[in-house]
């Protein structure tokens, strides 16, 4: 067996890419490296049905072992982000279980934002209009958000009876917004305006309806020419680093980043530096 | 024994209610499940004492068991929320102490800002005028912050020689206003402005002076007609998932949900929704 | 032997002061109990090298055991704070490195934030030009940080194929200016420019260039009027209590501030309050 690490004998099992990938219950495009997911029931404002809660799942866990995906964006079709999960497709089923089966609901809406903070791309949010209960936790759970100033985002699990405490929701939003403004977000469920939610650091910026999922895609494809591989370490320990002291974060990081160093994508940045270049990354 | 989960002997000893509660050391009135704690010594801006800390430390420990207050809003009397640990009463004493009896004290002072965390009613802290040390404190540890523009909060302990983590302040005022700008009101006691708390997300909002208290209570309703068993697990896991790692907070979220949708309350909001009614919540 | 805590046969060992220190690869001032770093290859803009990395990681460990020197200001030379880790000096050599060499590095590097974090002194960093890599962790690592206009920190460890986890980055800027905001500075690698490091919390205020290091010098000075051993508990609490639950943070600061109650520090406030005079603070 020869020493070349892109033989792909070693990474049989590993590297399982998404070429081919069909998507049932939402659309999914690739283009160069960019994969778009469009929830895609625009007459009911894009809400999640049990089927697509577990496809969504199973795409994001498939994501961590392709590498022929780079980034992601998340959108909705319409005008609207999502209105979250569907009140006659699940809350009315929902609202007939016992414990045991409760659970298991619960368990497989959390893995989604679990395998979303799991695979190694970065995922950018596009959210116009309505972005609502799971809506809002999939905005939530990306890295980065665009919005546009119509766009409505709202925690509103206490409006159907339930707790804020969804799908990571009381970990998670804290950290991007404040622990004040979003315990009034979870005890509430009022709508987060685009501006408010800029202003808070909820968005990363708005843009205009119209220009929403370009600026998102183009958002995406300036992150697959960056580092692809340092990228998804940079997501890795953005999530591992979540719990940790100072002093274990900054060993993660010293053993992360020296990793990164033996990449080839660190060479080819010193070698276009000192010509005077752009560097190209590859990923490795 | 009948299997009737309201049956009120399946709830001895867990079931308190503060229906006849007195207070001694302020003020204390409930309408409709809105409690308002209101400190009452208007001439001195409504210092602490040892005698009302330990009151205020005892009633949020009370409230974790009784279900007839849904929500708390702590105010001040005179136009002033509280000027802190009173400088007769409690910083003269302390200088006299040895080592075991302080902390006594700064466990109690510190027990204080633990059971208001630990209560389930979401406490709205209605913020005017001279709101300092231990009264910053208060605010703090509230879960919602209504304030002014004329309020003065001041984490004002190391101009009295001591350092800025106190009663928990080093931990929770970086989740709210972010670690550099919590830094600096530690380290140099300086006053925040009521629109530079907004803008820091410290206040939810600024309200008028004179409409501060109604505006409080007002959000404190709100927040009693909404699913209270729920909003209580929503303050529960805010509290729990502190510094959980995000699986850990994505699991425990989908126990704590589950049990919610267990509640009657879940299935009173998916009936309002079919019957296209607003649900009436029992918090059960 | 007496019982005289300030006999400095009882603090042999432990009190090492910094009078006499001389820097080689930076400039280094104290006066007046401030002392004043400042990065010094204008003509590159202030890099960072492998002795310069060492020289200030073991200056910052020195200082956790100096008390003439009451806080630190860190500045750069001629209009920018710091370039980073210099092109030619550091990453030319690193590309040619092997794993464990490369680790050695990288704690090299992540060391000192570990003690910048660990000294007891605030630490004010003076922001101005560019202040990029390696320069913007060292302001990110600081308690303060005073910007300008013009000033243009990034984290631009992509630009260079390798992650944003360099020195506890995914640790600690997610916590100064929010998860979404952060994860936008490390995906891209983009500037954050004054006014808007000012609106997300980055900098705790703007200022002139030309005042800059003498506003950051005030700074330091007023906060070493303040009480020194309490600030030094400050920051030690706020480093200590990072990853703590609640009610660790409240028990761990119940002891802390037991300590700082039994400083001279404490009754000096006291009497200067009842004197009606404004107290000063010796750090004892």
């Amino acid at each position: 067996m020869s020493d070349d690490h892109t033989d792909p004998r070693l990474l049989a099992g590993n590297r399982r890419p998404m070429a081919g990938y069909q998507a049932t219950h939402f659309l999914w495009t690739v283009e160069q490296g960019v994969a778009t997911i469009t929830l895609n029931r625009p007459e009911r404002k894009n809400p999640l049905t049990f089927d697509s809660y577990a496809e969504l799942r199973d795409l994001f866990h498939r994501l961590k072992w392709a590498d022929d995906v780079k980034a992601v964006v998340v959108a909705g079709a319409g005008g609207n982000f999502s209105s979250g999960g569907d009140v006659h497709d699940i809350i009315g089923p929902l609202v007939r279980l016992k414990a045991p089966e409760l659970l298991m609901f619960t368990r497989m809406t959390g893995e989604l934002v679990k395998t979303m903070r799991a695979c190694p791309q970065p995922i950018v949010a596009a959210v116009d209009g309505v972005c609502a209960g799971a809506g809002a936790i999939v905005a939530m759970a990306s890295d980065l958000r665009l919005g546009t100033a119509r766009s409505k985002t709202a925690f509103l699990f206490n409006r159907v009876g339930l707790a804020g405490c969804d799908m990571g929701a009381c970990a998670i939003l804290p950290r991007i917004v404040g622990q004040g403004r979003a315990s009034e977000l979870l005890y509430t469920g009022r709508s987060l305006g685009g501006e408010e939610g800029e202003r808070w650091g909820f968005f990363n910026r708005l843009c205009e309806p119209e220009a929403l999922l370009a600026d998102a895609q183009a958002l995406a494809a300036q992150l697959t020419q960056g580092p692809s591989f340092a990228n998804g370490i940079t997501k890795t320990m953005l999530h591992q680093e979540w719990a940790m002291t100072i002093e274990q974060a900054i060993e993660a990081e010293a053993q992360a980043q020296a990793l990164c160093m033996l990449t080839q994508d660190f060479t080819r940045a010193y070698e276009a530096f000192v010509a005077r270049r752009q560097p190209v990354f590859e990923g490795n």
